[in-house]
């Protein structure tokens, strides 16, 4: 089940078996100047047919798009072991219902995907990162505004993190931090076909976001031997411009800054666990009010949790929120259960923005799916699966 | 039904009603620098409840993507009544089955669309526009790989002509072609945020192209005041730089070479018609063999046809083809049908790329989808619609 079956290098079409882990994949597709339109942190272990049957997000969803947008074909195995053959490498196709959709998300409830067909883009030849010191949130959103007018199609990733997501892990883990401490940070990353015109485009952003205020203070980092000077800005900020950080090959490596600024936000996760246990919550919600629970749960949990944060995913509406008790109870479960998922279904939010529903959530369901929804969810598994042997107990709530 | 319900200029998010006609929301997002995802002929007149219900595809979508892709939530009314609401304006939501993809292409069969929320990129700053001739479709195919790569994130069309389909344009329509007499014909457009870098991007492809033989000759027009010299490329091929086309709103208007190039491509659909009837196709084939049928069919219809054509959205893999014969007769339809769609079959593409399944096309959905789908189709219209109330004879087969 882990075979590449064909790429055309041309359209960029992969096909292979859903076995395929999906680091494998991106080296593969790599040697024809492509890249796989999703990444993840668990891209060394995690097999292409479960990113599809999950729908997984990841880092370059604000980028290339999610996988319903990608995938352009798929072949599952029903419960009666009908074989399903939608494996297709055509960007348009309009003939009869669009199955492949039934097996995107649905945790292997509605059938096994044993092929897919994925698109994969151009590899980017210049990625540039920069690490941004803000204010406040609403400097976070207004910023989130300019880098899409400004940056427009080789923005890659938007990411914000909380004064005490990063003071946390700078403290827990000892990690440097490459700037000040300010009350929120944002990363931006791009991925585009053009070194120059990319970091002079994510410079002239942030010179002119530092001139309106929005960035207090920030780092920007490039491919080797570019931008190696130390500027002012117009209000005398200094402005550090660091070297390299992707090789030809386009893996990131080398220089320390590179990764001090993405080891950073990736290790706000795990950076937790040594002040206690963490809750940790991984929603979505329109970006107007996409902080909006974090102080609402810090006033709640006042006296309880060691520390309530925010961090995540701005270009995709997603956040994670943590909060850290000194040790499990059922106290603070309560306090925080179902509240907050009553919280983002008001906001109008998705309970789960990543990680899907599992076992753990399909009681939780019906805060995002409305009585429509989930009746007609129900009456798809009856379908397809009409004696629940496919992942049972999972995604859908007890009738 | 016509109501705009919401716009979110932060994230893109637009919410509106099924009836809302195309080009009202295009224009209404317009003031808030997005654009709608999807762009077509129709766009006066078209429902946005009808482009879901059919996948609309159309002119950006090898920049936007397809509705799968940007469709963040839709509510639909079920034949029995039930309103389904899977309105969300969120990136990431992975609560349960997503039920919206059963709505997007089911041609209304399934359920009817009633609601939208959209995702609206970014407005492009600029726009860039080529028209290249080549020697052969090889070199075609040499020229999007190349376009893909040098080009990148700002490709927002990349289509091709053959022979037959300008010269027919240039002599039925009189209308003029801005470069000489080739085998075939490249159209190049991109859509960025800078205006400066776009131009270098494009030229540079033009000029590296024109040298290594790939571009025999070409034009390439921009925005107002821009790139108004003649220069020559390093074999002494005179290089036409022409002036505007893009106000400051992003319509295309004013100077008549812009205009020359999209007409020219956009009237070959109709300049067929003055040779007698036209037989068009409309399917999708992989890269590699997207021009085969063209010859195949020339042969075939040697002596019966005036003219054979193929012309298309090569980064879609979509390709139109043209058979137009003095008149209509059965012996010229038996010639071409079934046989073209066995073709099509044969290299795995699609019979149907955009224009969908319809009432004159379900007899001949087998050939693009396998045994397997047809029947988990059925069994997805016995369940939403067991009366067969919504859109009947369309889309599915007779059993």
């Amino acid at each position: 089940m882990n075979k590449i079956i064909s790429l055309d290098e041309i359209s960029g079409a992969l096909v292979c078996e859903a076995g395929c882990i999906l680091e494998t994949l991106d080296n593969y597709v790599k040697e024809q100047n492509l890249i796989m339109p999703l990444d993840l942190g668990a891209k060394g272990s995690c097999h292409i047919g479960g990113n599809v049957s999950t729908n997984a997000g990841g880092l370059r969803l604000l980028r290339y798009g999610n996988l319903h947008g990608s995938l352009m074909g798929v072949e599952a195995v029903k419960a009666d072991g009908t074989v399903v053959d939608c494996i297709r490498t055509l960007k348009k196709d309009n003939t009869g219902y669009h199955l492949k959709h039934l097996f995107i998300g649905s945790e292997g409830t509605l059938g096994i995907v044993t092929k897919v067909a994925v698109h994969c883009p151009v590899l980017p030849k210049a990625v540039t990162l920069g690490f941004f010191g803000v204010k406040d949130f609403d400097s976070v959103l207004k910023l989130y505004k300019s880098a899409k007018a400004s940056l427009g199609e080789i923005l890659s990733a938007f990411e914000m993190a909380d004064n005490d997501s990063i003071s946390s892990t700078v403290q827990n883990l000892k990690l440097p931090n490459p700037i000040a401490d300010f009350p929120f940070y944002v990363l931006v990353e791009t991925h585009g076909s053009d070194e120059t015109h990319d970091a002079e485009k994510l410079s002239r952003f942030l010179e002119r976001e530092m001139s309106s205020g929005l960035i207090i203070d920030g780092t920007v980092t490039s491919e080797p031997a570019k931008m190696q000077d130390t500027d002012k800005d117009v209000e005398g900020h200094v402005i550090t411009w660091f070297t390299a950080a992707v090789d030809m090959d386009g893996n990131k490596q080398g220089h320390p800054c590179w990764d001090t600024i993405w080891n950073l936000r990736e290790s706000i996760a795990g950076a937790g666990l040594l002040d206690g246990y963490v809750y940790k919550y991984d929603v979505s919600i329109p970006a107007a009010r996409y902080y909006d629970l974090v102080p609402v749960l810090r006033q709640r949990m006042a006296g309880k949790a060691v520390k309530v944060y925010g961090y995540g995913h701005v270009g995709d509406g997603n956040i994670h929120i943590n909060v850290t008790v000194p040790e499990y109870s059922k106290e603070a479960t309560d306090m925080l259960e179902p509240f907050i998922f009553e919280e983002v279904s008001k906001l109008k939010g998705s309970i789960s923005a990543e990680h899907g529903v599992g076992f753990r959530k399909p009681h939780f369901i019906h805060y995002s799916k409305d009585e429509g929804a989930i009746s007609l969810m129900r009456e798809l598994k009856q379908l397809m699966d009409p004696n629940g042997i496919l992942n049972p107990y999972k995604v859908l709530p007890d009738p």
